[in-house]
Formats: structure tokens, C-alpha cells, sequence
């Protein structure tokens, strides 16, 4: 985020959400507890509120099926408000439409709530620095750079399982110069006092020395696995891989992948995630994911519970600011 | 289906809708009555429902405009459920995701039921196989196989103007290799148990010999009309027909297509169905789809009826099922 | 609309509405006046309803985003009504299904109300005059011929700025040849008695002769400003400006592009309208555009409020005429 912009309101709560960089580890906190009460067992009802009743929540998603276009959606129903869906990229829209224009005219419908996720960086936030100050815009995910709710949903999968952050070692493997997910677990992970983070990437693949502060930087997949306590794969883009030929995708798997072989090199108790999609057979076998060391169905139960908790967050902080 | 798979549930309920082959009468009869609850006169506001209040109905169609998609919708609206549509051909995914993943990542945002569209045989029930128990799968037309809700709405429309099955001759006439259908009209009708099932179409678009059990196959469309009490008339795809030419749709109209002449040789309080969309002026004339016979608008409503009476049935079973 | 058919029932009342043209004074009045209940303050949740609860709005527009899609679907969301979207334009389907068949087909599914934006002029009255009495038709924009939800917007905002019409000089600017929101406003503002309307345009953007009856013509801007109280800026397609190349777009500007300079010449409390999306610095300049005398931004919420009110008003009327 720029200088002069802050994403919280003069109490110190969210009134946008953009980034996890810089967020104070009790609000985080605070909406990881939220979120656990939104969840339920399988098979049962999903609890739901009226939090967002009479509010109204704008997608704008470029593309029409994305799941986390999905998971907002329900979490906004689930608390009462109505949603609409716009397939829409704001930031290819500049030659006909100013961003802006399309932004005035939804919230002049009284849009409460954007959720945005976009290709270009920055553009979230400059649409924040744009509405007014009763609305909110929440990132589904900006480009390379941020996708908060994925950071705060990763946050609380590993604190369901590990009841704690203190003493963990969290391994982030694979594309992580490229990776949004990455970069925020580890604003969430830095900010909830990990022991020690770890990426895990080849060189190319590495992102820039003066990002991931504190993070431990390792090439070798095995000597980056040795007692974690948590893993994170990412997903490969396919193009991503050296020429993206079948045999540099076999390459990879044998370097970068996780097998059930490599993964007997973490703890014992060790839990793998993962962000999805997944290529299975070349980042993880199906033999990890689908294993009892697999959260990765847990972690997208997860992100409605999140997302949910942020739009429940962003309500009340608009009720305690009005007069 | 295969072999080791059932859709019902330990109590012989509905658990999924992927085909009516097989299905009890008693249940087909059951969902009928349930659906003749669902309708009202033109202009009343249909009755509504709670059964659905809570859950989350995801349907998955490949192309957002279906008529399908927007009667499963309303359905799945009127009985109080959230619906999001996901524009999805599930089977196209298998290069980027993997289905089965695609399909768990729905299910843990906590939907409850899937209604999927795909052209792929067999991919409904693959998924239908590898959802949570309390997941219900329900067709909503698999490639040329099966088409269940469509069976049952021809059924409730039959029963309503005929006032029963037992004594009744149905003819099904035009592409009956390649539809879905005329696959579960056969299967509703023949459990029914109505006195005669004829197939009309020529010999090209006939289905194979071991398809259709107990159907007679007539070439000769005045032949199948004879008599009969009921006519299906079915969508020919045009390209279907020889080289497609407009000659060839002439001569295949001229041999198949339901004229007010033709339409004589049934009985003269014989009904008219079509399942839309229709080719007017091909397999059927606006005169007879708009005559008094014609009772093509009733199956639509019947459709958001039936579609109604399946969705509150899982849930019931659901909820019987649960500690 | 044609010579036989009336968007009003037996009392007067709108069963459809297609266009402003010939719709009485006091039938506007009374629109505009419902529709202000229908607004609130900026950061207030905007008034809700249940006029529509149990009823189902079905958009049938084309392009998924828009932002009258948008607008109409939160007007009756905000009114409890179901609202399903459907991506068809009726006029490109006339090969594969007939217009009518597609609307039998959602009137079926209960669909109690049709917004319909289409390219094909006519076909909007054209489904009106065949869908059952209950059901209500409700342009959303057609060809360059109507857009009466627009035109009545446009008239509640200039109400809500200058307290009436009678002494009113308002200014059209722009390629009112090719605009359905000029013939609408026209429609509108001269049935509510302005004193003066001019159009300004180039020749070629000029409307035919018998068009815009009362109206001035003005080809000078500056002369068309000249003591106005409203001027109402149109959308200029880039096409239409001679070859369109920059050079034209460039000329097209400095001849009829709004600017600070040019708005003085105007009364000085005069408001800018437009109806979005605009080509800021073609047809308006950032600086008036965003200025003090700009109600761009409340055109647009009044366009939900005046949604709501169209919407509310055709279901009292249903319920009236209802036995």
C-alpha cells in the first residue's frame, strides 16, 4: 500500500481489506476466531447470520467461475446480503470506461461492499482510495501481490491443526516469485510469530532478496522439508516451467514435487496444503493429496468461514463509525 | 448405472437423481403427486416452500442461457435455498483440474446439492460416487443418455391430461438414437406401465437393438400415429439429418413432421408434447405446437414442479438419514 | 408502439413499459414520486420492500455486465422479488427458436416479469402483446428507440434539482440521432411541460424531421447553452464521429465537447447530466464531469429508485385488476 493510504478507519478497524502487510496480529486473531464460528461439521446446516441484511455485495470477478467468486458469494448470502455477480476487469476496462466511472455508478446503486480481484497491482487499492467512506473493498485476490482472505483462511487451518504458531516450521514451496498466496501467508505467519519460514523454490523461481523478510531461502526441497512442521505447495503454472515441455514438467516433479517420500522427511505430524487447482502429479502426488496428512479440503471450508468473518468485521466497524 | 452404485439411499430413497432406470413406480407416483402440489393457475404466485431453507443448491451447467439451468434455479429459489450457478462443463476440466477436485472444492463451501449438466456419459454418477453422504447429485441431462427431471415432467404432464398411464399408446417420434429424452421418457413410462411404447423415426436415427425394451419401432410416422394417445415429438439436431442441406430438411419434415393432417391419425383427444427447444416448421408445425392438442407450455411448468418435488425429496431423505 | 396495442391495463394503470411516449403527466408524476421514497442518504441502507415477495424478475439482456442489468436486478432484489439473469439477446435467436418460444418457455417457469433490453427495434412490444395478462414487460432499453426507465431517471433528477419543469430551458447535446435516451427524455420532459427543449448537434447526428416534435434544433453549441438550466450530455460512439480516427475525435471535442468554459455560458446554477458511460475528454471533460454542477452520480442511484418504483407499480396494478 501506498504512504498515505491506510485500510483501517480511525479505530483501528478494518475498513477495506487489501493487504495482510502490516495488520496487527490481535484483529488477525480476532477474525480467525470469527471464522471458527461460522464453521460446522460436514452434513450440517452452515451457520448463517443476519449481519449483512440489506447490504448489498458487488463481485467483480473477471471471469465468471472462480471459486473464490463462489465462496464470497455464499459467504455474503450466508449473512443475509444480496450479491450480484459483474464479469468485469476493472483494469482492462480503461480504454472505453474510466475505472473509476464503473466504480461511482455501482456504488451510486448503492453497492456496500466490493469484493475485487484483479490482474493488475494496485488497482484494489486505488479503487479504496476512491469510494466513499461508508463503502468497502475487499481483495479476492491482485495479481502477484496480495490475497488476503487465502492468507488469513491458511492462518487458520494451521491453527486448527496446531493449535498455535509459536514453535512451527512452515515450508511454502514452488513458484513463490509468482505467488500471491505465498506473499500473504507470510505477512499471516510473520505477523503470528512462526518459529521459522521457509521457501522452498528453485532459483529462477525465488522471488527478489528484499522480499519475504526474515524468510529462510532453500533450494533443495528435501533439506527444506526436514522437520516442518507445515507445508504449503503451490501451484505451478505449467508455462512457468523452463521451456513448459513434458519433460521439464517430469523435472520438476522430480525436484519440486511432493511425494509421500519426501513428505516422511517432515515431522511426523506434519500437515501439506495447498491453494488449488492442483496439477496433481506435478507439484503433489495424489497419494499427498488425498492422504491423512491433506488439509486441503479443510482449507476451502476454511475460506467461506473467512470470508464471512471479514464481511461480519467490515459491517461492524461501518455501524460503530456511523453516527 | 454401474453395477456396485445405487442413487438410493439405505431407506430406498432418493440420495441422487442421475437416471430413472430402475426406479420404483411408487416413487416415481410419489414425486408426481409431490410435483402437482408445486403448480398454480397462470397469474397466482407459485407456492413456495422452506424445505431447501439454509442450503446451498450449485448448479453446473456449461452454458449460463439454458432453460434447464434457470427451471433448476427457480426451483431451488422457491423452496428457500441459495442458488449459485457455476459456468462449468465439468468434463473440459480434465487438462487444467481434475474433476473430483473441482467437485470437492464446491463441496466444502458447504453445497449441498449439485445439479450438473455435462456431456460426458458416465461423469454424473463418477461424481455422484465421490461426494460426502449428505451430498445429492442430480442430473440435469447427461449427454445422450439421460435426462431424469425431463422423464418425470412428460410423466406428471401425461398423468395430468390422461389421468393415468395403464391404457395409454405413446408415441415418440424424430431423433430417438441421440436423446436423452426419449432414454427416461421410456423409463418413466414403461415403470408406469402404459399399454404401448412406439418409437417412430428412420432407420438412421433409430436406437440400437438392445436399447428401448418393450418399445415397438415403426418407420412410418402415420403407421406410429394410428391410434395413438400421446405423441412425443423430439428436437432434431438439423445437422443430423443427411447432409443437412434445406432439401434435406424439407424431406425429412415431409416424412416426419407433425402436421394437423398427421396429427388426425391419432386419437382425437391425443396430446402433444415437445421438450423444447422446438424447430417449428421441421419436426413440428406452429399449428399443431400452438393447437388445442399441444400441451407444450404445461411441460415447462411441470418442469419447475418437478424439479421443486426432487430437491424437497433429498432433503426429506437427508434429513431422515441424519442421527 | 403500434396503432392496436397499449402498454396500460382497463384503469389506466402500466402493465408494460415500453416507452414514455403518450404516457400521461400525472402517471409520471406519480412515478417520479414513488421512486423518491425508494432513496436515502449515502451510507444508509437503502429502503426495502416486500411489494414483489413470491414474484420472479427474469433480465434478459445480452452482455452480462451491464449496469442497467445491474440496476434492475438490485430493484428487485431490494423489493424481494427472485431475479434470474439470462444471457440472450431474443432478435439473434430468430434462427435456432423463435422469440416467443424462448418467452412461452421462462412464462411457464412463472416468470412474472420480463426486462428486455434488445438491438432489434419492436421486438420488446412484440413479446408484450403475446405474453399472458399477468405477466408484465419491462423495456431495459431498445435499439436507438427507448429506454423509458432512463428517460424517467433523468426526470426525477432534474425534479430533484430544479423543484419542477415549467420554466425550464434543457439543453440535449450530443448524437441524439442515434439515442434512445434522448427520445425517451424527450418523451418525458415534454409531457412534464419544460418550457424549452433544444437539441444541439452536428447535422449528420441530427434526428430525422418529424422527430422530436417541439423541440428546437441548434447546430452551435455555445448558442445552445445559452441561458440553459439543464443540459444533457449523450454518449458519442467513436465510430460515428466522421472516420473516427483521433484527428475526428479531436474536432468532435472542440465543437461539442462539454468544458468549464463552455458550461459558464449557461445559467450559473445549471446541472450537467449524462447518462454513463462517458468519454471523458470527448464529449465531457474530467472537470465537468466531476464538478460542482455535475448530478451524474445521482442519476444513477436514482435509476434503482426508479426501477423499484416501475416494479412496484405493475404488481399494484396486477393485484387490482386480480379478481
Amino acid at each position: 500500500m501506498t504512504q498515505d493510504f491506510s485500510q483501517l478507519d480511525g479505530r483501528g478497524r478494518l475498513r477495506h481489506l487489501i493487504t495482510l502487510d502490516g495488520l496487527d496480529p490481535g484483529l488477525i486473531r480476532e477474525l480467525l476466531d470469527r471464522a471458527q464460528a461460522y464453521l460446522c461439521l460436514p452434513g450440517q446446516l452452515p451457520p448463517r447470520g443476519g449481519d449483512l441484511r440489506g447490504w448489498t455485495v458487488a463481485n467483480l470477478f473477471a471471469e465468471p467461475s472462480t471459486r473464490t467468486r463462489a465462496s464470497f458469494e455464499l459467504a455474503a448470502l450466508r449473512l443475509g446480503a444480496d450479491a450480484v455477480n459483474l464479469d468485469v476487469m476493472l483494469s482492462s476496462r480503461a480504454k472505453g470506461e474510466s475505472i473509476i466511472d464503473t466504480i461511482y455508478t455501482l456504488q451510486a446503486m448503492q453497492v456496500d461492499v466490493f469484493v475485487i480481484r484483479d490482474a493488475q497491482p494496485g488497482i484494489i487499492e486505488y479503487v479504496a482510495r476512491h469510494v466513499d467512506g461508508h463503502v468497502s473493498v475487499i481483495s479476492g485476490g491482485e495479481a502477484h501481490i496480495s490475497h488476503p482472505t487465502q492468507g488469513l483462511l491458511d492462518a487458520l487451518t494451521i491453527q486448527q491443526y496446531k493449535g498455535g504458531f509459536r514453535d512451527l516450521v512452515v515450508t511454502i514451496a514452488g513458484d513463490i516469485r509468482h505467488s500471491r498466496v505465498a506473499r500473504s501467508a507470510h505477512c499471516a505467519l510473520t505477523a503470528l510469530g512462526v518459529a521459522e519460514l521457509r521457501l522452498v523454490a528453485p532459483a529462477e523461481l525465488m522471488p527478489d532478496a528484499d522480499e519475504f523478510a526474515g524468510a529462510a531461502r532453500i533450494q533443495s526441497f528435501d533439506e527444506g522439508l526436514a522437520g516442518a512442521d507445515v507445508i504449503m505447495m503451490l501451484r505451478i503454472q505449467k508455462e512457468r516451467i523452463s521451456g513448459g515441455a513434458p519433460s521439464d514438467t517430469e523435472g520438476y516433479h522430480a525436484l519440486y514435487g511432493l511425494t509421500a517420500a519426501r513428505l516422511a522427511r517432515a515431522r511426523p505430524q506434519a500437515i501439506v496444503m495447498h491453494p488449488g487447482p492442483m496439477n496433481r502429479g506435478i507439484e503433489i502426488t495424489s497419494e499427498v493429496a488425498d492422504g491423512p496428512q491433506s488439509v486441503i479440503r479443510q482449507q476451502v471450508a476454511n475460506g467461506v468461514a473467512i470470508r464471512m468473518a471479514v464481511l461480519a468485521h467490515v459491517a461492524d466497524a461501518r455501524r460503530r463509525r456511523a453516527p
